[in-house]
């Protein structure tokens, strides 16, 4: 049996969600680097009451890699509806508690992958806490992902994101980015799930010199005051910037989005992502294919919050990822 | 290898906790049966808010017959000390959100038992909701294990505890029961951590018909407002007419009581239980030894509420149980 390729994972939010689960049933060597930036809702209240880092994004990539059983998913996706804890997740809340009485962060991330049984590893990309800041065209600075992520009625467009404070990386990211063969980047909110990752110190340089091949899977559609109007050009040209390198492949989707979908989104001011991308001007391999889920769910069964209602399906997501790393694309 | 003595104690509070971290390292077939009755603290509130069945007893339990490493023990005893969860206990939480992800209760126990690994059997005497309510003899009733708990200022006399509604028990528990070689009893608040078990439907009955004998360890110190001014002879008559059949064994505390302790227990209106018990006059075996812990903790070193400051020592009160067990007292 050949050696197993080794497949890394950038991000943290609900599309990292989607990724790991369709790959987690290859036979790849996976794992995921969390961004440890999120500041919104259940995570943002914990890391202000309670001084932990974010649970968040940590808690939905270990559920996504859970081979325990359903059980235990469930409670991990379990969010309190009344008392004291509403809208609080209780795997947020185990591992906020799991932080106080772990001796460092590496034991909570052991401690929680044994009891879900993660295939895979999850690293978080530092055990520093700092929180995202994103400086706007009109001279505008806002600090914290949770805000960045709610300034909806934004009109003028991103043009920096750092850290404050900035961060050094946990030395498990840089030697899994090191040793991996592809980098999986998205799809996940640009500025707020995926380049909070590449501005922890080390990150960048590190994905610059490594051998793995980069593999952005574009948005489906674009968020309002973040990435409004973008096409796929944009994304591509702002992750390239933080990147410090060219991207190697890129999925688009090109699956149609039913029309009542359609209809929901541009009441929110958001539009599918127009592929503008051409081929002759582009290092990146442009790949095309129909991503999107049929599932018609606006809740996500065992998460209680509505999230986006369109999604990349991670079986036909996975299949496309499985013949670009064995070079059939 | 002859077959394992069932020993089944029969509580929930610190004193179960200390009975049943002695006894577990010793070759029995050990079950403990929980009360459900609890309402103060973060109990009262997860079972206000939440609707659940309340989960301070029963974790008290898991984790005093846990093998699991330290760490998993310090996690399900944590208490949070700010924010939305101030004051809830971890373990609290987990029982909580595992009781609203799974089928039944049975599922609750059984999946709490297997993180914790637990050793031994823990049995909810009951599955129903229900309150414990106590009349005092000037003709004032309290419902709520908690508020009576509290009530420490009371001057009368509690002459009928029972619970509202009226509930069924557990059939583990009347199996357990039956099985048994052994009840143990105590040491516990008599009528907040004892009676209310003894108040379950067709507990009483099947402990009446039952060939167990009934071990009682009596309390260190009376509890003002419940047992105040009680002598062993009160306790053991309150208890037997609950039972419905005498004891067959007390254990009697006649170890000293450091002054500066008792100096503590007197301001607070509580002093030991004096032994006004004589041999002669009973049925129930009367044996005496040293029980009294020699670890002068003010606070239990995980869990961060001060509970009582003096306590049973798990060591020498499980040697002489293991005795009496065995013929050998």
């Amino acid at each position: 049996m050949s050696k197993l390729k080794k497949i890394t994972v950038l991000g943290g939010g609900t599309g990292t969600f989607v990724v790991l689960t369709g790959l987690k049933k290859y036979p790849i060597d996976l794992g995921v680097i969390v961004s440890m930036m999120d500041s919104g809702g259940s995570t943002g209240k914990l890391r202000d009451q309670l001084g932990v880092l974010p649970p968040g994004d940590l808690r939905q990539c270990l559920v996504a890699l859970s081979e325990a059983p359903l059980l235990w998913r469930q409670l991990f996706l379990y969010r309190f509806s009344t008392g004291d804890m509403a809208g609080h997740n209780f795997g947020n809340i185990f591992l906020s508690a799991l932080e106080k009485v772990c001796q460092d962060y590496n034991q909570v991330v052991d401690t929680a992958s044994f009891v879900l049984k993660t295939k895979g590893k999850v690293i978080p990309v530092t055990f520093d806490k700092t929180h995202l800041c994103v400086k706007y065209q009109d001279g505008k600075v806002i600090k914290g992902e949770g805000k960045i992520d709610e300034n909806n009625d934004e009109t003028s467009t991103i043009i920096k994101a750092y850290l404050e404070p900035a961060v050094k990386s946990n030395i498990k990211a840089i030697k899994r980015i090191t040793e991996s063969d592809f980098l999986v980047i998205g799809p996940g909110d640009l500025y707020t799930s995926i380049i909070p990752i590449l501005l922890v110190g080390g990150i960048k340089k590190t994905i610059q010199t490594s051998r793995a091949k980069i593999i952005y899977v574009l948005n489906l559609m674009t968020k309002f005051g973040q990435t409004t109007n973008y096409q796929a050009s944009h994304h591509l040209k702002d992750l390239e910037k933080y990147l410090g390198r060219s991207i190697d492949y890129v999925l688009v989707n090109n699956g149609q989005i039913a029309a009542d979908i359609l209809k929901w989104y541009l009441s929110h001011k958001e539009k599918p992502v127009i592929n503008d991308l051409k081929q002759n001007d582009l290092k990146t391999k442009i790949i095309e294919g129909n991503l999107i889920s049929n599932q018609r769910i606006v809740k996500n069964p065992v998460d209680r919050l509505t999230r986006s209602i369109l999604r990349h399906d991670p079986k036909k997501l996975a299949q496309i990822l499985w013949q670009i790393i064995n070079k059939k694309i």
